[in-house]
């Protein structure tokens, strides 16, 4: 059995990280073994690996924050799972190996029949999408948002979320070469950033402003999007691809009434009620299953590939997640 | 009889700005004549001198938006006020003149033996420190604020509301010339600002962290304060000295859940019901007119000294207010 471990934090994320062997574990009463299928490697677990991210795990730590897996093997006492259920995998129990060992009452049983590299991106960034687009501002149908970013996986669900609910989308992304890819999404709007975006967001919409900015970019990039945001509009931001602070200016903030607000997930987890979470994880999951919602994949490593794996979602200029795939028929 | 009057905007400010005289206007019923006898030039009407403004007024223009004069004959039915008394010019009446024109019923009578060049300063720096520190957070007693550009006038009324309402300041200037003045205003920590902010504020607060940052500089200074704010505080921009777009770090917004706004007067002020005006302008002019609120006074022009007076107050390094005083003793 293989884990993707790492004894240290630093500049270059897939530095220290290497796949490890272990002995396969002995089960305690309650506990189930799971062969994992599939773990994304999402923005937040580069983060991780830099030591950027806004919780750390002690070292040595196993990389990985969500996947979905197998059940192989039941300890004493286990009824259900049943050992050939699809489970998704505890959140933040190191998902990027070839096994893990979870208490039964915990796991959450999900179709056997969907496919498990869609199932294993659930937890993190549809929600994530879900929750931009319900948390700040209350949107109607027909009511335009606009997002940079648009080509990341949070992006994707994020257009798919918005056109189930009767929102419009203007989407901004950094490069020519992601408008097709985008544009499959379901997306109303796609534009190349740069100065004139404003001008170009209004022509497109007929004139309407967004009500709501999600900016995972920072730098120019955001005060660019909340230019385009009519008076009283909010910007969120949740990610900082460009690695600059987000700048906006005294003008959108002072005479225009723009407000930044910041969205983390695990904060929201944190406060939000048992039926809150239910009620998002059940919707993305049945959309997931029910293929109505899903991200494009880009690439899949084993875990002897994990530092490569690594390097690749690192990377700018991706088409899809990159996911780990342990186990692999 | 002159006026300061400007036929173009530009990014000199006192370009185009000149005084010019005009002939003793001839009053219709109901209406009062006015010599001003103090009007302070603010770094809103410069940016309405160089376009950047939010509203600009048509052209041409005379300059400045707020005054205190002297009635000094009344028009047909005018019972009051009367000849000599002290009275609030009304807000954007073009207040840099030697003498204005006002109807009798919009006039709001002041103490004739207040200065009167302290109370020409009372219904835009005064009202703006006021609400920095109501309209945001619930502050209570033993609070802690931080805010930039501490020198400025908005700053001296700040630091001196906050200590009438039991709250505490860091207050952070831009250079150490401008500490003692600073401290002087009743500042209880006054920083010169730099990288290590964040850690000489916690220094300073025996590690308490404020809840409300206010910024009028932009650029990396309004990163600096937001740095120093405790999880969940609101981060206020009313202004932009430095001529940059105001920088936040994603972390902060993210993992901090730190708010960006915006304050803009005039916005209030449109929003506002008649008996909050009241409030805080009964206030703040109570305390001008005892004493118990003040700005200081860096030099005082004569209108036809204009361009230098505009030239003046475009400068950084100020120590107090620029005045227009248009009929000097």
């Amino acid at each position: 059995m293989l884990k993707a471990q790492y004894n240290a934090r630093g500049p270059v994320p897939e530095a220290s990280i290497e796949a490890v062997s272990f002995e396969k574990p002995v089960l305690d009463s309650g506990q189930v073994l799971i062969e994992v299928l599939a773990a994304p490697i999402n923005p937040s677990d580069v983060l991780t690996l830099t030591g950027e991210y806004g919780m750390l795990p002690p070292l040595p730590a196993v990389g990985g924050n969500e996947g979905v897996g197998r059940v192989v093997e039941q300890g004493a006492g286990v009824d259900a799972p049943a050992v050939g259920q699809t489970v998704l995998l505890p959140v933040g129990c190191g998902t990027w190996a070839s096994h893990v060992v979870a208490s039964a009452g915990e796991l959450v049983p999900l179709p056997n029949d969907a496919d498990p590299q869609q199932l294993a991106m659930m937890t993190v960034n549809p929600p994530t999408a879900s929750l931009l687009l319900s948390e700040f501002v209350d949107l109607a149908a027909g009511d335009w948002v606009i997002q940079n970013a648009a080509n990341s996986g949070v992006g994707g669900y994020l257009i798919q979320l918005a056109r189930l609910r009767g929102y419009k989308t203007v989407n901004v992304v950094r490069r020519e070469s992601a408008v097709a890819a985008v544009e499959a999404e379901g997306a109303d709007v796609v534009l190349v950033d740069g100065d004139d975006l404003r001008q170009r967001v209004l022509e497109a919409t007929g004139g309407e402003m967004p009500r709501l900015a999600i900016d995972a970019v920072g730098g120019a990039a955001t005060d660019r999007i909340a230019a385009c945001l009519g008076e009283g509009g909010i910007l969120v931001n949740y990610g900082a691809m460009s690695r600059e602070p987000c700048q906006i200016a005294p003008l959108n903030l002072v005479f225009k009434d723009i407000q930044v607000k910041g969205f983390w997930l695990a904060r929201w987890f944190q406060q939000a009620s048992a039926e809150q979470k239910m009620k998002v994880f059940g919707e993305v999951a049945g959309l997931i299953a029910a293929g109505k919602l899903h991200a494009r994949v880009a690439a899949s490593f084993s875990l002897e590939q994990i530092k490569e794996a690594v390097a690749a979602a690192a990377a700018g200029e991706r088409e899809g997640k990159v996911m780990v795939v342990p186990n692999r028929s």
